[in-house]
């Protein structure tokens, strides 16, 4: 079974430290928004739909601990407590779309005594956080049958269970590829700087026994030109109304080199990261993060001290180059502004 | 002054530890054609120029140690050593041209006694090592006019001072641009798996005070997408007859951007690097190396340990690709193969 990297045990929102893997598996049990918060902040918890589950916990914890005079006082706490999480990283949308789901479900509670109304936030984490896993799974059904039997699949970051309630998004439709008896492997980007292909791509199949090599980044262009890439599945971190994808920096190089060699360029993610609010993707915003991830790997130093670094963290596909988006409700193709308002409304 | 990679100084040829920069400048000296040819495998020394002025030497020491009783006995042993040292890698021509010219060398001073026809083999090695930087020079006068004022250069792995005997060929270009008083800036990519953006390119131009800023490979798209490359600039390897490059993995990548951009993608090299004998770019041997240099940084681990990995250390830009190539003779465009055969024939 592939492995949760956020559980909910003993009043703890324990998470797996991304990291650290694949040398150390270390758990850590988080049991405050603040520290979950942190979390978020610094990667231990990474991928847009683990995100959106470990920012649940995290409001969940901080209506435990609100003190209020009345319904009105606990909600502008709680929204205070919810604008702290939004604040740790802006390009994923799961976050602010999970936050959103536990403010309707503290109004939808309203009446409620505290205490209970309390349990009741908790218990919609936990339903978010199973949810995610049995959307993946259903994302995986609809997916799977766009994966050629012996495919060699490219993959860009970690779209996986780790990056997930579980199962993963495009690892997902990996996973139900190989359920289906189809001979796949997968070839992992090493995804620099934060290398979650070299550390959680390869270490979640492996793990899963996937065939899975892994190269640089660089190198999936010589691949994709001697034949050897059948096609290419990512994950997104934020999907515009018109198709467009947000996800992790290099994807539209990858996309871009896809449709030279003219290979399919799937992506996958539960309709939560669809963002129908923004008409296309140069709305999306980009986070650029600490240079020391690019100009250091551990304690060591990759390059001159004090270069100057550019380090965006994100880039956006244009839908042009999108051969279909995978969700939960079904497979989005040709005229995304429709199908994909389609597949949102589905699910409601 | 920009850096000298190779010195030859008290009888020793100098090198610069180019596996610790830019942490360390540790300078190793070679007395033997034994260590040059395992600093050549090793990526002591690299950067197809560099690596033939490397191999001049190691040539020139060989045969300071040949003991033998006829020209034709001496050829003989000189000839087994050449093969030892152009058994190293297998990409860069400018190995093979280099140990090519020693050869000749030794048949037109074949009358010579023993003694000063391995001083004048010596002396030959020096005046590659001297004429390199010259060709450099010249390069960069006939490439300069190609640099837009202001311009933003990206530029993959290093092809500059430390990659041949001085000055650089794809940053000797930069460097000539930037002594013609235009305000220009480099983009390096990091070049993984060993880094020579992040290692090498950033501190040497850091060291000549070009404005330079760091990115990982996956970036360039990007930067390109977003207006803030107006150039791309980079070494070979290997060129064949037709304009197809190899060049350090990855190059292929960037030409593609470059072209979906529509941003010029030049190359730089001198007319050694030029293989006439070869057709087209399938033709070049491209090196796979160690899967250790993609999972292993220093002593850390990166990935899984025992992942499959693929590590091309080269790949092939097709010549449709390319708007021009920089040599010392002049500037080929367009028929390459009548253009390049034209500017190889000039030097001669």
């Amino acid at each position: 079974m592939s492995v949760k990297p956020i559980l909910f045990e003993n009043g703890a929102c324990r998470m797996i430290d991304q990291r650290l893997l694949p040398t150390e598996e270390v758990w850590i049990d988080y049991t405050d928004y603040q520290g979950v918060a942190e979390a978020i902040r610094s990667m231990v918890v990474r991928g847009a739909p683990a995100i959106g589950v470990a920012a649940a916990f995290g409001a969940a914890f901080a209506a435990r601990d609100i003190e209020a005079d009345s319904f009105d006082d606990f909600m502008a706490q709680f929204e205070k407590c919810c604008d702290f999480l939004a604040a740790t990283r802006p390009t994923a949308v799961n976050l602010f779309w999970a936050l959103d789901r536990m403010k309707a479900a503290a109004q939808k509670a309203k009446d409620l005594p505290p205490e209970q109304l309390k349990k009741y936030l908790l218990a919609e984490a936990c339903t978010i956080a199973n949810e995610d896993e049995q959307i993946n799974r259903r994302m995986g059904q609809h997916g799977e049958p766009l994966i050629p039997q012996q495919a060699r699949i490219l993959t860009h970051c970690n779209a996986g269970a780790l990056a997930t309630g579980g199962y993963g998004t495009a690892l997902g439709v990996v996973r139900a590829a190989a359920e289906a008896g189809k001979n796949i492997s997968v070839i992992a980007d090493e995804t620099r700087p934060f290398l979650q292909g070299a550390r959680l791509t390869a270490w979640e199949l492996n793990r899963d026994n996937i065939d899975v090599t892994l190269i640089c980044d660089n190198m999936a262009g010589y691949l994709m030109n001697k034949g050897e890439i059948d096609c290419v599945i990512v994950g997104a971190d934020r999907i515009a109304a018109n198709g467009d994808v947000a996800n992790k920096i290099g994807t539209y190089n990858v996309a871009i080199l896809a449709r030279e060699h003219g290979i399919p360029f799937y992506v996958a993610a539960p309709t939560s990261t669809i963002d129908l609010s923004l008409s296309d993707g140069s709305k999306i915003p980009i986070e650029e993060r600490d240079a020391s991830e690019v100009t250091h790997h551990g304690g060591t130093l990759l390059a001159p001290d004090g270069i100057k670094v550019r380090n965006p963290a994100f880039d956006v596909t244009p839908a042009r180059l999108v051969s279909a988006i995978i969700t939960e409700n079904g497979v989005a193709e040709g005229n995304y502004l429709e199908n994909l308002q389609r597949l949102v409304n589905q699910g409601e």
